[in-house]
């Protein structure tokens, strides 16, 4: 049967392994950035221990670091590393700025293939001087042109759309419809979206806009929930369960694309990451229903 | 010629005063809210003194005065009331909360008609511990029973989408589109829109659903800036020029529709209350490309 994306063989699938009936956590993944006190190798042995499938690595933990061998160490823990957070940032008035964007990308490509993350996540960016059209028409050039040199390395890119209280300067992606459109006008197989609830639980669309994308363009899926009410619009993300965000209805959205890949709890938090972090990691593994 | 709006006499109309080609700050209106230090009594006065030609009045500016006198104030002053802010927060799990936002809406609306205002604005309300699905349908069915009220009283009602970052508590409504299905679905031509920038500024569907509202169903227009960066989720809003919003654009897709309205300044910010009001409202006359 042919597949929309069967000219395109990524490092290492981002599908779930094989559920053995004896680790229930084996479809749940932690972002680095979620326990941001732990160095890299306590985040691996941890999330390891706690029997978790996957780990998504953020390009601040590894950058004094092998990545070939921190992604050695973590098949040898018995984790997947589901993507490499991330790149992005395409948009600026200066033409200068935008090549220097380009250049660190391919950066970021290297880096996830040398890891062995099969995906690189991007906050495509936006420019306040300039208009959300235009940063959307730099996006979608630095994409295409990105794609090929990712997809020579068997790495794909996700559009992460993000929430319109970031349009002024770290994204002109503002909805799943934005992303969606911008990933089929790219056209490249290895061009998708990564959906983060936080970003989108409001888009009375998000439904429709799910089915409409579908499988092939779905690359990833961030979990995590909206506090009430919000104390910062960064870093007050809450442990699902925590906030208003309908999970498990979107979860369900999620699973009706055919997507399989993993729950990703991606939360960026001051009062958690003040906390002990073997108690967080308990708690979000306590509020999981995967 | 038929009209869709021929069976509803508002109190009074919202289009602009003619233009005797003397004052150029007739299209210009300013909230009480964005001049918050300032009782109404010299709000009428200093907003007059400028030359506006509009004033939209806070329920807290006029909670402990005589409308109808307040009203008359208005109109000696050389001003319109372009509106009253506001109604809305139909949304709740417990319907006795339901039926006390619906007496308090009718307040509104009696308000509106004692004050001489032709509109009420609507921030519509959403309750985190249930869907925005029910919440949405809870404003439908709040405005379906409150239109004929505020109709027998020349009163219309202008849904205002709120940006995203505000679907927890304040309003399910959250984009242009949401706003215009609602106003449909309820069907009364005294049921509306009311347009803020600062809440649709990013939406990249912003003109194509300025064109399908048309001016029969836009009743309102407020500006101001989205400043970069934004340290408060609430108070923390710019003059216009002070910020990324496109205004030029966005007002060439309002004015499109055939809306004759004012351009009506909403300003909540806590930096610009603590400066001396005079000065900030000659900041904003300055900013004002009327």
């Amino acid at each position: 049967m042919h597949s929309s994306t069967s000219d395109f063989r990524p490092v290492a699938s981002t599908a779930l392994p094989e559920n053995d009936g004896e680790n229930p956590y084996a479809g749940l993944c932690l972002h680095t950035v979620t326990t941001r006190p732990w160095a890299i190798e306590t985040a691996i042995e941890k999330y390891a221990a706690a029997g978790l499938g996957g780990i998504t690595i953020w390009r601040d933990a590894v950058e004094d670091r092998d990545p070939q061998q921190i992604g050695r160490r973590v098949r040898e823990a018995g984790l997947k590393i589901v993507s490499l957070c991330r790149g992005g940032f395409f948009a600026a008035v200066d033409a200068g700025e935008r090549e220097a964007s380009i250049d660190d990308n391919r950066h970021a490509i290297d880096l996830a293939s040398d890891l062995g993350a099969p995906l690189v996540v991007l906050v495509c960016g936006a420019d306040p001087r300039q208009s959300l059209d235009d940063s959307r028409g730099q996006i979608e050039e630095a994409l295409g042109r990105l794609a090929p040199y990712a997809a020579e390395r068997g790495v794909r890119l996700g559009i992460e759309p993000l929430h319109p209280m970031y349009a002024d300067t770290r994204s002109a992606i503002n909805t799943l419809h934005d992303a969606r459109v911008i990933a089929e006008r790219v056209g490249d197989a290895n061009v998708g979206v990564v959906l983060d609830v936080y970003h989108v639980w409001w888009d009375s669309r998000l439904e429709e806009e799910l089915s409409l994308l579908g499988r092939a363009r779905l690359f990833g899926y961030h979990i995590c929930d909206w506090r009430v009410p919000t104390e910062h619009m960064l870093t007050d993300r809450g442990i699902m369960g925590e906030g208003c965000i309908p999970l498990e209805t979107i979860s369900g959205w999620v699973r009706a694309t055919g997507f399989e890949g993993f729950d990703e709890v991606e939360i960026f938090s001051t009062r958690l990451w003040s906390q002990d972090q073997d108690t967080v990691l308990k708690r979000i593994k306590e509020a999981w229903h995967g």
